[in-house]
This record gives structure tokens, sequence and C-alpha cells, in this order.
């Protein structure tokens, strides 16, 4: 027969077992999480008619599409989580309730450049909260709280979520008289971090004419170290301002109530999330320890949700999680735990008798009592039996002979220790379950050391 | 601004909220399921190059896929989970542990004919055990204690689950004469529920010429009430059909031990699920009272995973599971529980007073223990906010006003019977716990009374 290379397309991941169930606990993390703050599970299709999904249209995403035809149709394949999520709002308004909070958590894709550390399909996870007409600043201070679980669920601890309010930017910039050149002047200072004050001090007085004086008086505010102090100079001079630094101190204020440590978030005047979505709050996350890897959770406050689909107003508020890329990041930075239970099974069992229904009975009860159990039924010598257990990673091995039948009892061997005990087979459950709890608790993620 | 009209593709299935929650319960027991049998989860792309996907070409199933080209690369998207699981272990083969358990849980595509009750997307969920050029029976024994015990915990009670064997049916088949008939044989005897004993005699001789004594002495078999016992008068005739015999009572014997009753599970000499994949083992699984459905789980043994892709012999178990179809028919059939709880949110939290910290501190420690909470920030009038509760059919509703905070209490009201407790704010997480408990019991489906 003459046979196909089997290989998997640049740019898509496919992890090997035990990597898999890394990347597999993690989203389980984001499913709970989200689950716990009411957020309802949402699916759509991978697939839209091409003119649904690119309604929008234009810009860089566009030549990244997955688009093709089949028969009459033409279709492609989503590119983010929003706009199916503006669709399907639009689509069933009618049916449903708000605020509408929705998670999804799905694959998306996009035709880039290959290259190390991009995909072309990957793991989005969303969560949104949609209002009718209005929506509440309290959802906005809400957001915070919900990474902060997430990441620290995780493992990891050395994070920062960094917060501001696009109101407050572009009422400053109107106060500055800047309003005109808004766009360059955010562009800009969105590299404070890179380049540092003179850097952009340069660039804005050079490239884009803003006199010396208002740039000093911009980085006064956005580079100050205390920002909440810095902008209050500022208030009762422009609506919009006032309106955003009223937000930015609600949100502010009720964080640690969210249960967010002092230390887990700030003000950071520089960030805007780019031009034309985002309207109010808008969020960043970074890895204290890599700054250079940029955002690990993003999103923030837009006005109008669906607005190519209705006229109906739907503003909301809400974050993603690109899993593919920071599962990505977080391999390469080696911040994956070696202590994680990736085992597919907690219990190997090894029929050492011809007749198996004890072992198949053994079994059976072990999976009733939510251990998760292998039955090993291959004619193999018994080093070769272990050393599949071995490999795998299971925990525990239990041996069901002649004697131990008799006597009513297993043969319980701990795999990390090398122990072995006989336990009574009425008691084997517990012994098994105490051994276990430690292991589940084990988190996907353990930062290495500061250096 | 012009706008486009929000829809779904036609064979696309999108579900509101509530629907979608039971979706995913239903997903979610067969991921824990799965789990629990020592499975491990796996992920392959969506897309494959055409090249690979379509290494065995031909068929029914070729025309229906998506296929198309992005800059030089000739795609398409994947239409099972059995040719990606092939790709996979073939191309790893060298990094897998053998025997190799995993599931997979995933969307897959075919372009079919739009028709009621048919989708182009669609998940399947499959578990697959892959052996290194050998792979032991009890294996295909275990197989229906798992499709037995996620069908009961999605709440299903009256199915029955059909064993055959590909080996006792080619066996005999020689045994009669009929090999080389084999395929239009299985085709008609296949039919037998549909058109009886006489409509299958009458297709085997008129159509097929196969001799009236013969046919006979077929239905005898294939027909009999106890098919153990009419099997029994074949043997020592037909080397494979002893063989298959003997793997068909291995799998019988232990099938009570792995947890199946005897009532949900018999020997079928019936089936055969098609001609060219399965060798062994054949499984389908039908609800009583709705047998027009046809089977809602199906699978067997097989000789060869991966011969496209590579000379090793992976033989293998594995079973599949049609979610969507499932619970699309389910849904038609009225099977969907009512009691499901499907709310996004266990607990609703009414802040009554301006500053809203206690409120939210609330919801902290909710979440914290493990109760899923939403706080409602807007600015509606108390009805109104009820009304979102009762919507959304969660389940309780927390008040925190002034004269709550004062003396320390919360009021609860519990949605379901109307009834509103004051309850010390130390002791509201455990009256919730109790309260909760028993509507966390739900399963998906509740099968109506039998007619």
């Amino acid at each position: 027969m003459e046979r196909v290379k089997p290989r998997t397309l640049s740019g898509f991941m496919e992890l090997l077992p035990e990597r898999q169930a890394r990347f597999t606990r993690m989203e389980n993390i984001l499913r709970e999480t989200y689950s716990l703050y009411g957020f309802t599970p949402l699916d759509t299709p991978v697939m839209e008619a091409s003119e649904v999904l690119l309604a929008k249209g234009g810009g860089e995403t566009e030549k990244q599409i997955y688009r093709f035809t089949k028969g009459d149709s033409d279709l492609s394949l989503r590119f983010d989580l929003t706009v199916p999520l503006a669709k399907y709002v639009a689509q069933h308004y009618g049916e449903l309730t708000f605020p509408f909070r929705r998670y999804q958590i799905g694959k998306v894709y996009r035709g880039e450049r290959a290259q190390r550390g991009r995909f072309r399909e990957f793991m989005q996870c969303d969560i949104d909260i949609i209002g009718d007409g209005k929506l509440d600043i309290m959802n906005d201070a809400e957001i915070p709280g919900i990474i902060y679980r997430a990441f620290t669920a995780m493992g990891l601890k050395r994070f920062v979520i960094r917060v501001n309010n696009r109101k407050v930017l572009n009422g400053l910039f109107e106060i500055l008289e800047l309003g005109e050149k808004a766009g360059d002047v955010m562009r800009t200072i969105d590299k404070l971090e890179k380049i540092g004050e003179d850097g952009v001090r340069a660039i804005l007085t050079e490239d884009f004419g803003v006199p010396a004086e208002t740039c000093d008086e911009l980085l006064s505010v956005i580079a100050d170290k205390d920002p909440a102090a810095a902008l209050s100079r500022f208030t009762g001079r422009n609506e919009k301002f006032d309106e955003g630094v009223g937000e930015l101190s609600t949100v502010m204020r009720y964080m640690k109530d969210f249960g967010v440590p002092e230390d887990a978030f700030c003000i950071d005047l520089t960030i805007a999330r780019g031009l034309d979505y985002y309207t109010g709050t808008v969020y960043e996350t970074m890895l204290l320890d890599h700054p250079e890897i940029g955002s690990i959770c993003s999103g923030g406050r837009y006005d109008n949700l669906a607005e190519y689909y209705t006229d109906k107003k739907l503003p909301g508020v809400g974050i993603s999680i690109g899993l593919t890329r920071l599962f990505y990041v977080l391999d390469e930075q080696g911040y994956l735990s070696g202590d994680l239970l990736t085992a597919p099974a907690d219990v190997l069992v090894l029929p050492m008798t011809e007749d198996m229904s004890a072992a198949v009975s053994l079994s059976t009860a072990l999976r009733a009592a939510g251990i998760r159990t292998q039955l090993y039924g291959e004619q193999k010598k018994f080093k070769a039996k272990l050393s599949y257990a071995d490999k795998l990673r299971i925990p525990y091995v239990l041996l069901l002979g002649e004697d131990e039948l008799a006597a009513g009892l297993v043969s319980v061997k701990n795999m990390r220790t090398g122990e072995q005990d006989k336990v009574p087979m009425d008691s084997v459950m517990e012994f098994l379950q105490n051994g276990l709890a430690p292991l589940r608790e084990g988190a996907p993620v353990s930062e290495p050391e500061k250096k």
C-alpha cells in the first residue's frame, strides 16, 4: 500500500498526551472560574456566512481569514469570538435576558505568516457582560477579580492587572488640545515603558509637533508614580475626563472587595488597547518577570457590541485569554509545573490471575468512588506492566493475585516512593483517596524562583 | 450605517443559553466518564492537509468534505475524529505508550444536504484504545461498561447495548458457503428487525440466490432468542468462527463485572457496522422506546488503525457518540429534563445600599466557597431585579440592605418556593450549600413515562 507521510500543518498546535493534559487542566480552570462568576457557557459555529462574519469589513484581519466557497455559499472561519457574539446577541436579542453574561472557549483561525510562537488555530477564552442600553460600571470593577482568580488558580503569582480608562485619556487629550492627534499620541505613549520619557518626548515633539510644554504636562500625568493623584489635578475642566476619572476610581475602589490584593493591580495611563473599539475601562495583564511577552489577558468596555447587525445599543465589558499562546509562552519560560498529575489514570489495576473477574469488579468499584482507573489486560511480563505505569506516571498500581484474593487484600504499590503495602479490600478506597488528595491539588503552573 | 442581517448557517446548531447549558452538561458527563476510565484528553487541529486527511480517499464522505486552498495549501476540515487519531498515532508513534487510551471531544464537518436533524457541524465524543501489534480482548469487554455509565449518568434508563462479533458473522458465512455474498447477506440481515424473517428470506433467496435451506439455517441462528446457544451448534467447523465465538463469550462474561446490568446488554447477530473497517467486536446502543432513531453510540474493534500512514500494525477498539445529533433527538422526543439546574448562577446578590462593598465582599466569599454567584449592580427597580433572577431561573436571591447589614444578617429568597429567610452572615454558606445540593444532582435527561 502506498503510504502518506503523517504530518500536522505548520502553525497548528498538536500536543503529546502529557502536555495536552496540562493544557486541558488550564482550560478547565478557566471554565470553572468563569462559571463561578455566573457566566453561562456559549457555543457558536466555527463557520459563518462571510457576509455576516465580515460585516464590519476591512482591517488587517481580513487578509488572514480562511474564506472559501462550498456549493453556493461564501463561508469564513471565525477569527475571534467577539464577532460571533455580536451576531448571536443581535440575532437572539428578544430571547436573551440582559445583562447577558456569557463565556465562550473555542478555537479561532487566522492564516498568519508562519512564525515561531504564532498560531493559525488558537483557543480563545472569553467572557463578556452585555447590557441592553446601559451597563453599570460595577461590572467593570468585577472583571479584574475574575482575571486574578483565574491566573491564581493556574498557579501564577507574579503578575499585575493594569487598568486604564479611555475617557480619561481622551478627556486629557482634549484638555491639552491634543484631540486631533489622539491616535498618534496614544500610540506613542504606549511605548513609554520601552523607550522611556525622553524617547516619548522626542517623538511627540519632533514627529507630531506637540509643543514641548504640552508634552511635559502630559508626561507629568501619565508617568506619575501616583496616577490617581496626578489625575485629580485636571478634574473640573472636561466632562468626559471627569466621567472617566469617576469610573476609574469606582473600579479601583471595589477591586479589593472583589478579592484582588493591592499589589496585583494598578492604574496605568499608558494602555489604550487599540483605537476604535474600547470606549471606557481597559485592562492588560502582565507577567512581572516577563514584560516582553506582553499582555496575557486584555479587554475592556465598549459602547456598542453589535452595531453592524442591529440598531439596539448594546454596551459591554469583556476580556479574552489566548490560551494557545499563553500555554506556549509559559512552556517556553519554564513555567509549567513538573508536579502536576498528568497521568491518564490515578490507579492501574494489574490482574495476576487467569480469571479477571475480581480485578474487573475492583476497577468498577474504584471508578464508582471517583478514582480514575485503568485495568491492564494485556498479556505481558510483570516488568513490562510496571514499566507501562511508570511511563504514564500513574501514581498507584494495584496487584491482585491468588494470595491477595484468598486473604481479602490488595497489594498497593506507590510508584512515586516505590513502597508496597498490603491493604484490606474494604479500606483500599480510603487508602488511595488519602494518597491522591495532595496529588490532585497540583497547579499547572509553577513560577521559577526569581533571578 | 448599513446593517447586515445576523443569521446562522443552515445545518449548524446554535443554542440559546438554557439549552446550551444542558448540552454542556452532557458534554461534561462524557468528559468525566471517559476520564474515570483512564483515557487521556487529546486535541487535534480542525484543519489538516487534504493529502493527509484524505489518504484513504474515496467513498461517500469525500464529496461532503469542506476542502479549500489558502495560499499554496490544499486544506480540509476533519469529517471525523478517527482519521486525525490515525494520523496522530502514526506521526507520534515513538513518543506514545501503548495501549494508548485517548478520548477526544470535538467538532467535525460534513457538507451534507441540508435536512431536518442533519448537521454540517457536529460534536463527536470518541474513545479509542490502540495497541501496538496486539490488543487484548478484555479491552472490548470494558467498552460497554463505559457506554453504560455515560448514558446512566446522563439520566437515560431504557437503553440496550447490542454486541456482535464480525468474526462470528464471517465464519458463519463461510460455514454456510455464503462467503462470496457476505456483503449482500450482511446488508440484508441488518434489516431483520424492520422487515422480519420472511422479508429477509425473500430478499436472500430471490435477489441473491441463496438456497432456501441455507437461508433457514442462517435465520435459525441470527433470529434465535438465545444467540449464544444457537452459535454453539456451529463450533468446531471454522477457525475464524470459533475465535469470534470465544471473543464474544469473553466480552459477555465480564460485562457484569464491568458494571453493566443484564437487561442493558445483549448479543445481536444482525449488527455489522459497515463492511470494511471493523474486524471483531461491534457495538450499537438503542433507546428501547425509540428504535427508529437508530444507534446512539456505536463502534467496535479494528485490526489496523493507521495503515495509510504507517506499516506498524495498530489494532484498536473504540466507540463514538455523536452528541449534536443525540441532543437533537433527545430534545425532539421530550427527553430533556425540566429539573436540571441550567441557571448561569446559583445565587444572585442584590446590593440594596449605595456603598456596595459589603455585597461585593459577600459575592467574593460565596465564590471562594464554590457557589456560582452573580452580583447585580444595575440601577433598576426591585421588581426588575427579581424578574432577572426569575427569568434566568437562578435559585437563590440574597438581599443586603441597611437593616441586614446592621444586624449581621442576609435575607435569602428561595426563588423556587418564594420563601424568604433572614440568615446570620456566618451561616449563609451552609444554608445555601444545603439548599443547592439536591439541585446540583439533577441529570440532563429524564425519560417520559413509557406509554
